[in-house]
């Protein structure tokens, strides 16, 4: 079987898989969720097995160490996937649900009732973990899963999945919920972009280049997730122990994720009180400032930000500082460099609070606190399958309510348009 | 300027415009909308002007009878375009409510506040009515207009917009919330469909060509709107006098519309007595019947429906009529020739609702209704800006709520993340 025939024939299984899986009990998807964790756990070491090929190939290949630890698998993280398997379980099952049916002046009654997508394409990277989530929140939400996931973790991609895949049709789901494009040729990727007619969406979860070219790519509808240029404002009228904690937590607390800060805009009134002591701190994590001339001239050592570094998603223990004006030019600031990921302001003036708020374009606003909270376990959402930067559909993290749309479903008795 | 520097030129203007425009009072917004609804009336003699020119180029060139009819303006028209301005001033505001704030256990309150998309982008065909309705329904919402309709009708557009422009300034709205895009050359589509940086969405609105077009090239998010091949199912307990009274509107009170129906399937147990009287009713209407073999065997001088009538839209007085066994292949045929618009079934019989209901994957689903009803005024939404036929954002009728997105707003008070 060549690669296109590859994965047209899995899309198509996983579009007739759908279909049957749109009306499928709570009860019985739920059963599947759990036997898929268990039968993960009894496979540990099956999936570790494929996992060593994995990382010795990556090691023989020169896979640079945070990358080979995103590619580890271990009896823990094996756990941890079972586990959120588990609680995706536990979820309230959105499918289904009525919302607002209203009774019109003619007598019908017109409601909109939450349905599946369909067919979900997820296009990922290195980590193997994402298969076993992904195929979780899909199925939970009633929706088939196509995945393809990157070279460097196939085989522990064909170990996952397979087992997943086993458990499910076991369990009593439709065969063909759950599909993991085999080929690693890029072609599988271009297949996918177009194949319109059997996945209802795509969502790229990686870094900047996957998902830009997905977007640029595919004519199936995309969900951008991710990328997060992260600005915390400091306030002049910022309390500046709260300041403090809240940059330290933001940029050091976990670096290599999306919602950790990158920038941080420091107001003139209060940057030579501010900028030595966080500075020091961030010293003190092992964090490297670069600054705008203003901070240079406060702070001795510091490296010069360029626009570049403006513009970067460091991931990684590496802060841009400016310090500005006002307010207004923060927001310029941010309006420019922004990825409408997650910003913040601390200050303790309520206009400046609210202006900041309303005028900030970005998927999650805060004030006075950490942009490290932008994930949907933190808003409540349980697991999240990304976080979209982008404004159609969804917007910020995307739990299993994210996975679904909507159909209007109508009650008549006999009602024709006059 | 040529065709590239002016599309950029304006959608430039817009998405300044659009930054100003997002957070101004409804107060503003619908005093402009007042004004730009007067302004119309006021401006008819140079509307109906331009008009005359794009009749006169039309006929000759050839445009068909009812191409020409969606092009012509009359007093009449124009005071329709007037009216619907001051509907959409009178619909509420969705921008700024605030859904589901919650407190969180650390304390944080998140919500979500209803914004504005951005910058919309609408590629339409003739119908000059249409740079009216859209640039009202985008003000209301927030949102700044990218307009781009059928070289048809450009002199009509260019009138229309410049009066709705001048008249949103002087308002008091931000300069460039209207922008048309002048140039009538294929290449100012193809700059639209990557101006990503510019555009936060692009809704098609005319024949499946155009919307295809859209799908297949553009980068900037897509929101399909329209096409619709409409089935209806009679089945063997329908109420036959409901039948008849539905059949006959859903194809005849309307048939230009992506709302009315195209395909006719009837349960074989009523066939016999249903399909004579009902293509009696059908002639009368002066509706032209295509059957299948069944149907040809129950009445006489049936011309033969081919597969490509099954997946026509016929947008005209032709009904394609079918006999099925049963609900079961009645849910086959149009699972195959759907386009997921809007999909009716007639039956007494409560089990067999609830199925339909539940299986047919449509925007809109209806029992013993007339499909003509799918629209945001008979939905109780208000004007509408098209009808949705993807599952991302929005489906089915998209009012003014679907012309937003959410973002996140976060209050704490120093939360930091463990």
């Amino acid at each position: 079987m060549n690669i296109k025939e590859e994965v047209i024939t899995k899309a198509k299984e996983a579009k007739k898989a759908a279909k049957a899986l749109a009306n499928i009990s709570s009860v019985l998807k739920n059963k599947a969720l759990l036997a898929m964790a268990d039968e993960l756990e009894r496979s540990t070491e099956e999936i570790l097995a494929a996992n060593r090929e994995d990382m010795d190939f990556g090691r023989d290949n020169g896979l640079p160490e945070p990358l080979l630890d995103r590619l580890l698998l271990t009896e823990e993280r094996i756990e941890g996937m079972a586990q959120g398997l588990r609680e995706v379980a536990q979820l309230d099952d959105p499918i289904g649900e009525v919302l607002e049916m209203k009774k019109r002046p003619n007598g019908l009654k017109i409601g909109q009732v939450r349905v599946p997508l369909g067919v979900i394409g997820i296009i990922y990277e290195a980590r193997p973990n994402v298969t076993a989530d992904a195929a979780g929140l899909c199925l939970k939400s009633g929706n088939a899963v196509l995945l393809r996931g990157g070279s460097n973790a196939i085989n522990s991609n064909k170990a996952i999945t397979n087992v997943l895949a086993k458990a499910a049709y076991e369990a009593g789901l439709p065969e063909g919920v759950v599909q993991l494009v085999e080929s690693t040729d890029r072609e599988a990727v271009q297949v996918m972009f177009k194949l319109n007619k059997y996945l209802d969406v795509l969502i790229p979860r990686g870094g900047a280049g996957l998902i830009q070219a997905v977007v640029n790519n595919s004519t199936v509808p995309v969900i951008e997730t991710g990328v997060g240029n992260c600005h915390t404002y400091i306030d002049s009228e910022a309390d500046l122990d709260m300041a403090k904690d809240i940059t330290i937590n933001a940029k050091t607390q976990r670096t290599g994720v999306c919602n950790s800060m990158e920038t941080l805009l420091v107001h003139e009134d209060i940057a030579e009180e501010f900028l030595p002591i966080i500075i020091e701190e961030l010293k003190n994590k092992d964090t490297l400032v670069k600054g705008c001339s203003r901070v240079q001239k406060i702070v001795d050592n510091i490296e010069a930000a360029t626009e570049e570094d403006w513009a970067t998603e460091y991931l990684d223990y590496i802060l841009a500082i400016r310090v500005v004006n006002d307010l207004d030019e923060a927001l310029s600031h941010i309006d420019k460099y922004s990825t409408k990921h997650s910003e913040a302001i601390i200050t303790e003036n309520y206009t400046k609070a609210q202006k900041f708020l309303d005028l900030v374009d970005a998927a999650a606003v805060y004030v006075n606190a950490s942009t490290r909270f932008t994930d949907g376990g933190q808003f409540g959402l349980g697991a999240e399958i990304g976080i979209s930067t982008q404004k159609l559909h969804a917007r910020g993290p995307m739990g299993i309510n994210q996975l679904t749309t909507n159909k209007y479903i109508i009650y008549g008795n006999g009602q024709i348009r006059e």
